[in-house]
């Protein structure tokens, strides 16, 4: 595999991760914790992408929160391509900044659009997908998408409907005309998307060129895009703190997903110029503590529970119980299908059923103002 | 009331309470913890006992392991009269000690013998049961045993199966002969006892004459006795401590039941001299998390859970819970009828239908010499 020298890997990593409470926090959020393995989420992203590009040609699109862990976790990437945005703006301003940002330092950028969150169990097949979606997008003004084959009707994703396969070239063998993307389905939907055959999930990576992605903001974020050319046009000289922090809050608070590939993908698929490249290499969003209960035992084929405790353990008629405490003695009795999270200063218990509202718990502590808890 | 100047009470304190793991600890038992309000259980048995009985009237039974516990939370009690035992006989060998002490020191005397791990709901009324107990006892060589009625089909206790009412003389009025002590019974056979009406839970608490006892040990246990005569004879000299270590462990392992009371009471009601009184004080032996539980939602009038933790909490979806973390802010989604107990070292978590098993992980890590948790 050769690496393409105009590849650079945006790092989405503002996210809060709010469902990995009591673990995650507002300055150590999901992205920073080692959720599998001794790599945190974000080192691993890194990792992985390394192969594919240099640690100068990475970028990071955080907060002001987050920025100081990432900065200490990623001590090889250059700090000042690790942005903190001055306000959420949702994916669409931050992704178009990077484009901006990109274009002014290299017209023939190809931009890999990775949330900093994500598990991947095959690397190797990783890179070699994003390869073939690197060489397509550079080729022109193609958007590529890396769908994921779904193997549960899961309502958590957004799906992306593909429509015929775009085979008109040679190297194109394998993608497929993006028809629709849609929001998470319900149940029965779900499961119709999963019988059809023509679903996949949406990973949220995305392969694009940055001249094509600046044009497509220009043209769907009219507003917005002016203010992001002018905070690129700052980058790198004394005003640029001063400008991204009064301009980038006026940005719309948007995805990208409905800023620019719903609309894009709306003019039908023979137009839209967005594709989908079927990606099949152990990819999990690890959405909740049950997700990452289920990795778990996925990899370490373990039915009967995971148990994480520096301490020791004894379970006595208790089973598929995920335990995260580092440093007591554990013991179970008679409980099953638990979720149980100790940190210094606080306990989850919830059910592998209703893990997912985890994040109405950090809700709560917002409202009360629990700050040291959130 | 008139206190009796002979009346003399035994704590029994030498159990380990297992069951209120990771709590209760070998040298931190059950009846040292405050459980129920702020003093420790066996300082609510003294305290209530004390409008009764002058605490240098006070003896304590225990163990090695415990007595500085004891000795520093009973600091007015007499740290002679708290003995260890060199090894755990059982209650006959305890009590029957304590009869042969006394004697010595007040032909007199009238032993009360009370566990020091229950709570009483109400002591004004405990007393005047124990007054009223102790008269009948001090008068001659009747055996007291106190029995409550019981409330619901409860299999964990043993119970008295009292027999026609002894009216034969004034002071004796309420009092039932005793027919028959009955070991834990099954559910259907507890139902029954409930429904007869003429069964009492054995509470453990017993009122009779230091002689009455003795002559019951030189009877019932003729191979023990000696020793325990030994024992009380060399109580006061220098040669205490050996005498004891060395007489001691030769005494039979058998409970006052077995060895004496359930001969005893073999001869028949007529014959047998052991009378019950019907007690009815809110008493509760508090023998898992799971009675702790409901007498603390009982007393509280607070039937969606118990939830002790210093640093807060937040409940969602989630009831009837018992929650007891001293410094942690604890979170519940989705969970009911749980038991959560963390300590410094250790985390359980049980349900309040399995919590009598948690003895069993004190089991496990005795087998596994985890000394530091147990």
């Amino acid at each position: 595999m050769k690496a393409n020298p105009h590849f650079y890997p945006i790092i989405l990593a503002g996210g809060r991760g709010t469902r990995f409470w009591p673990l995650s926090r507002k300055r150590r959020a999901k992205q920073l914790l080692a959720l599998d393995g001794k790599q945190t989420m974000i080192q691993q992203t890194v990792a992985r992408l390394t192969p594919m590009a240099a640690p100068s040609r990475f970028w990071v699109i955080t907060n002001d929160d987050l920025r100081p862990a990432i900065l200490r976790q990623l001590p090889r990437l250059p700090a000042k391509q690790v942005i903190a945005e001055p306000a959420g703006r949702n994916t669409a301003p931050a992704i178009g900044l990077a484009a901006f940002l990109l274009l002014r330092h290299d017209p023939d950028a190809v931009l890999g659009l990775f949330p900093s969150d994500h598990v991947i169990a095959d690397p190797a097949a990783y890179r070699a997908t994003l390869a073939k979606g690197i060489e397509i997008a550079a080729a022109g003004d193609s958007i590529v998408v890396l769908g994921i084959r779904p193997t549960r009707p899961e309502t958590g994703y957004g799906y992306i409907e593909a429509g015929s396969p775009q085979d008109d070239a040679p190297d194109h063998h394998g993608f497929l005309r993006v028809r629709r993307f849609t929001e998470k389905p319900d149940l029965a939907t779900a499961r119709q998307f999963l019988d059809a055959g023509n679903y996949f999930w949406n990973s949220g990576m995305f392969l694009w060129r940055a001249d094509t992605l600046a044009n497509a903001l220009r043209e769907h974020l009219p507003n917005t895009a002016p203010f992001l050319e002018k905070i690129a046009a700052a980058y790198g000289t004394r005003k640029f703190a001063d400008t991204f922090r009064k301009l980038y809050p006026k940005c719309e608070n948007i995805s990208i997903d409905y800023a620019v590939l719903e609309p894009r993908s709306a003019k039908g698929e023979s137009q839209s110029r967005i594709f989908c490249l079927p990606s099949d290499f152990g990819w999990n969003d690890l959405g909740s503590w049950t997700a990452l209960h289920e990795h778990h035992i996925a990899k370490a084929k373990a039915p009967e529970g995971s148990l994480i405790s520096a301490a020791g353990s004894f379970a006595l008629n208790a089973k598929n119980n995920y335990v995260h405490v580092l440093d007591k003695f554990v013991a179970l009795v008679g409980v099953s299908n638990l979720v149980i999270v100790e940190t210094e200063d606080a306990l989850l218990i919830t059910t592998l059923d209703q893990s997912q509202d985890v994040g109405k718990v950090v809700k709560h502590l917002d409202e009360k103002k629990l700050k040291k808890l959130v």
